[in-house]
């Protein structure tokens, strides 16, 4: 959580007026003492006309916010979800002229406004200071940590959820290109923000910025050096299968011209307060793009994905003597559940020639079966929802710990094809239709 | 209303699957024929799943609104305003619900979500169009224009400034300074836009952007290049009473070292469609901190106003014998009500030098009576509301025939005190408190 | 001349040792008494060590000098070429050395360095005053005024070139385009430059940056704000052979997609200080490679140029009874000489049809005649040297009163063939070689 | 040296003429036989009047060179230097006129241009090209390694270095800050070229750039992302005397409202082409004016700098017995020269507490003596010629092995004033008086 001060930074941009609203100087568990203070401080600025003492005001709280301990931000946070909530008698009143009056549009109007928390608007108060919209963002990953099942906590979670996805709307947003060029500190951010395949070092950054790569983030104007998220592709010669020579720092940089494929190894989200807002789907499309408009000698775009179920979903189909296996998937299996499940928990269960087409055959299986219209793997359900086709699985693709932790190794190539997006999303949202290609069909039907 | 096609546009950028979607082509009346044919359209994208299609299919119904008439646009706001707004039967449910049910959290947020027309979520996608902010501020100033009294256009209207408050909010703009080295384009629309004192030429508006002289405008992320508001300041040594040297292209440029003073002498709002969002507030106080901080030899700031309210509101209170008029009003004037109106109108009143007296006097009223707890004329009620004092009243300070025909040529003077700022906006706002100048208060007392 | 004092700006920046030098206040005419004072204040400045001094030392010469009048200046400039200019005892000495000595390299170089003038030294410092690039280049605008056949003013006039044609390098200028984009202080000064087709008002220069016009101008780093040279383009479907349509202001933009002509209708040099160094050259190659990457669907790039010596050369040529006339352009005539000339001095001399056979085929031999491997005409000789062929001659293509004084309201297209360019230019230049279209030659044949 | 191609990427750039343009393919190391085609075509390009040709030219000899070998790279400059130089016969015909000819000032221009080599023309069309400049820059640099005693080459270097002194003048430069938001391409630089103490990591180079620091480079307008010298600065409660806290990653950052002194701690040259070319002293006058003006609470501006000489000094002093210390030096040491000598090799010399007295007043004799006016230190003499005191030396300043091999650990602290920079500047460039502290006197006078 961002540690500045709002109120000190907008008293030094000026604001004699500020100058004079002390700080809240509250104890920082929040004991009942001070909750009341502030309670009474919500309620006066919620009710100001000076919008800029309003103003003023919000930023003492937001300042106090940022001071406290987890117990008192848990303790404030309760307070707006209980205390700044909607007031029953005034919804049951509002309900009563709704059923008994005569203007059943203005009777609509003022439920609706009843229905609407004031703890709403406390929150777009504080859109409005200076560093408000990154201080919401990481209000609202406070919210999701400390929420745990409260039903108030929760309510007030998905009302900023709510705002947040109002104010992240991708037309507000803007795609920009990162290279090598960009400022320190927003590659620094890239470090430690990559979530699939860890960046180890500058070099191993820069690597990924060579000129036969591309990497594309999206941000808010109110936040411009805090990228959203990020995607990394690599420009190469036919489909990526394995993940290590992309990764490779020493690998020489491929002629621009000769590039056919964009492959898109990484996808990270940099803002854990904005989990639920999807701007993923978008990103992938607008670099596509933007990727086809610069480079229109690239024929095919494809991911080199991670399948991060995988190894859970064998592990629990084949216990229970393969409870959990359909009869196809069980003649897959070189040898019996027990012993295969046995097998792969040897930590040299790779060296076994014959689990590899099992495994592989089971990979398209898992990441190609649509349970109520989702596929079980959540990064094959993200490219399926995108419009995506399942296009290869391939062995040892990722032999690293944690590649091996998640899937065996094996990696997914996932294929956008820009005419068809459109129809492969809706199919496989709304009816389940998950596409193929023929090479993943064959492992299937084996 | 732009002209511009969204269509058009996302399919320049490359949109392959856009390029499939034909235009609408609707009649430009939009006859019913075509009216079901469009409301099938946008039934069908609201449920759409894949966002970028969604985009499309918005973006079309954009550019068919864009290219209707003004009754075919009419016709279209209407049938949002009916086929999109909330159902009766829907809202009937969930308010049972309510009544009768265990959720009572589930149960409220149900309703709010009932209460919510379907219309809201299609003007949102609009703002998610390149252009799309642009375009929802358009939208409002037609509905603005179109609503004519309809309730149901009037409901549209109401949901629509509710957004733009939301996206439009102070936090989220940016406060430019303009020079002479902006954009010929930008100043283009300065000279357009100016409400108060007409832009005539550019050497009239360099006039304007000279080293004594300051402008300033918000502008919103989305919509770079169109200031929403802006204010004119000229500096000077101590506080300009009249109009004519501020307009003047051929007056010398004062040393900057020397001014103490800086007289907002014209504010402007660029953007039909933002009426009722209150930027101005937040204009002149932030204009303020800024010269303060740039310019900290300044003392006073100060504007230099039109009163466009006070030649109507003499008018109406002489007539039917100074029927509107009370009694020390009525001891103010040199003569009978009657014959001092019928003098009034005569086109060379201002030879006569009786009637100085009772004007400054009459006006000195007019400004700071505040009925209901606002003062009569528009401009002093936004000073006020702002936290300004009514500091002095000038005569003949605008001698063009705007002016006279405005308020008989007589201008005030408000007077910002930073530290001052926030009690007074409260005790006006709140008690109808008006601040007055020792000056001002003896013209009262006459 | 700029009228800013480098040493307040100096000093205003904050260099203090600056602060206490004191300005020289010299009288305006620079009478001797001052001009000895001046004169030790830089043989000074010459020898100091400390670089910041003497650039402080500069700076207040450089004041002074923008300080004095047009015969101070003078005197100043005059003080230069002499006191500060080779001394020829040295120069001698530095020659015997050369021939008596043995170190032949050493030699020479000594003997350029007492070649190179003191004076060459105080130039160069000007240069790291800030807007001391500036400062030289209308340092050499005065003197080209002042210098009025003076064989040291000359001297000093070819040196200061020789430093400005180094400082403005092709290479180290930038191309831009300029739009209605552009700051205002910009586009202002292309209304002050424009030397060929004055622009009128503001509307007239908007339509020339329309979305169917271009308008590319060199900077120097030194100078950002300050055009250097510019072009004018109009994209059109076919050549344009009239000018009054492409200064229509009402005239409807062309769809750019339908363009296939890139039409350069107006040049001009905005420093006259930079005289005699040739920047139109590179400017014209540089648009067309910059047009042709921008809008592939070009296929020609011609001009529709002035010819500015035509009428002066068939007066001159006419006169003595066509003792200027070679027997076949006699041939070309209507009548005699004499009758020719006097029917050309009458005001509505264009009535009569059977002048414009004439005038067309004597501007054909006009433009293409070398005499010592130029052709006469200025704008001819200009663009033949660029490697372009003389295209067309248009018939009261410019009818303006500028026009018609010019060239009896003739234009001409040279054509510009991207392929051929380099190969045309070393022809024209090296052996007076003039391209000509078939329609030339055709004309000259009759 | 750069490994970018001239010629490609003018080719790249659209221009079709330099299409046709072949590679001239030599062979590596240039025998003659390839030497003497690219002497045809240097001849050759230098008589073209087509100037964009000439560049073309001109950038197919500069990739050739980029792709020769150390051998063949001396080879062409040998060329140039050779059969690219002042023509004998001319020259001495020039001399002739010069002596027997009337027209005095033309007869010394003629010289003047007779002594100018063909070679001069050749540099100067480089700079035209892009990355020109910085081709000159590193020719220069491949220039001082090769020459190697050659008088030709040497002349040939000193040609180029004069062309970049005035491409390089300081007028001509900007002044960035370089902060952590500065584009990692540009902060990788900073760790490559930073030549005093070397940074360690990217966590190091922030540590640099913290909120207390301060980090400027000049840059060339034609060099954009090229660092040419830069400076570090710490931002210190009263002088540092000490490097290791500076250098501390882990270390508190300051509050910058208490800092009162400036500490450059470091100044790197970033170029070896631009040897010779003083940019270090502009640098510091320009930073000392730049952080008066940013933070007015600055009291001190000092160094912290190596003293790089002092090591090798007092070794050579001690030998033989002593016989290069005078009188007073000796009486300073607390043994016999010989004995000290030997102490001070063994590699734990700085156990002897008896040494420390001694050998800093050594240092500050060895700092404070000028020899024909210039202190025997490099840094001592760049400090002092800056217009610096001597302010004081520290004791183990610098425990690194590299500090202690430089000078036991000493570094020095030279003092800026800037009202009196000028002053002390011209008193020790032109009679070598080299101010000191009474700190520093008082060590002397031991």
């Amino acid at each position: 959580m961002a540690s500045r001060r709002f109120f000190d930074r907008l008293r030094r941009r000026g604001l004699r007026g500020a100058s004079r609203r002390p700080a809240l100087d509250l104890a920082p568990g929040l004991p009942e003492r001070d909750a009341s203070r502030l309670r009474e401080v919500i309620t006066d600025l919620l009710v100001l006309h000076d919008t800029m003492t309003q103003r003023v005001e919000a930023a003492a709280v937001a300042d106090a916010y940022i001071a406290l301990s987890d117990d008192g931000r848990r303790n404030l946070l309760l307070m707006l979800a209980r205390d700044f909530w909607t007031d029953p008698a005034i919804v049951d009143d509002a309900v009563d002229a709704l059923k008994h009056g005569d203007d059943r549009r203005g009777a609509e109007r003022r439920l609706r406004r009843a229905l609407t928390p004031p703890a709403d608007r406390l929150l777009r108060l504080f859109t409005g200071l200076e560093g408000g919209v990154k201080f919401l963002v990481d209000l609202r990953a406070d919210l999701l940590l400390v929420a745990n099942g409260d039903a108030g906590l929760g309510d007030l979670e998905r009302e900023l959820k709510a705002q947040l996805a109002t104010m992240f709307d991708i037309g507000l947003l803007t795609l920009r290109r990162i290279t090598w060029e960009a400022p320190a500190a927003l590659l620094e951010k890239l470090i430690s923000y990559e979530a699939v395949h860890a960046i180890s070092s500058w070099d191993d950054l820069k690597n990924r910025l060579d000129s036969d790569r591309r990497c594309y983030a999206f941000f808010h104007p109110a936040m411009p050096n805090e990228p959203l998220i990020f995607v990394e592709i690599a420009l190469t010669i036919g489909v990526a299968t394995e993940l290590p020579p992309l990764l490779d720092t020493r690998a020489a940089e491929l002629d621009l011209e000769r590039a056919d494929t964009a492959v898109f190894y990484s996808i990270s989200n940099c803002q854990p307060g904005l989990a639920g807002v999807n701007l993923g789907t978008a990103l992938v499309k607008q670099v596509v793009e933007a990727l086809r408009l610069d480079l229109p000698q690239l024929r095919r775009f494809v991911t080199l994905s991670p399948i991060p179920g995988f190894r859970a979903w064998v592990e629990h189909a084949l216990a229970a003597e393969g409870a959990g296996l359909r009869t196809q998937e069980r003649e897959l299996l070189p040898a019996g559940p027990a012993r295969v499940l046995a097998r792969l928990s040897d930590r040299e269960w790779d060296v076994d020639e014959a689990i590899r087409p099992a495994l592989l055959a089971l990979c398209a299986r898992y990441l190609t079966t649509a349970v109520e219209g989702r596929a079980a793997d959540p990064v094959a359900n993200f490219h399926l929802a995108n419009g995506a086709t399942v296009e290869r699985v391939n062995w040892m693709a990722d032999p690293s710990p944690t590649g091996r932790a998640r899937s065996f190794g094996v990696m997914a190539n996932y294929l956008y094809e820009p005419d068809r997006i459109p129809d492969r999303a809706e199919a496989y949202v709304t009816r389940g239709e998950v596409p193929t290609s023929s090479e993943v069909r064959d492992l299937i039907a084996q």
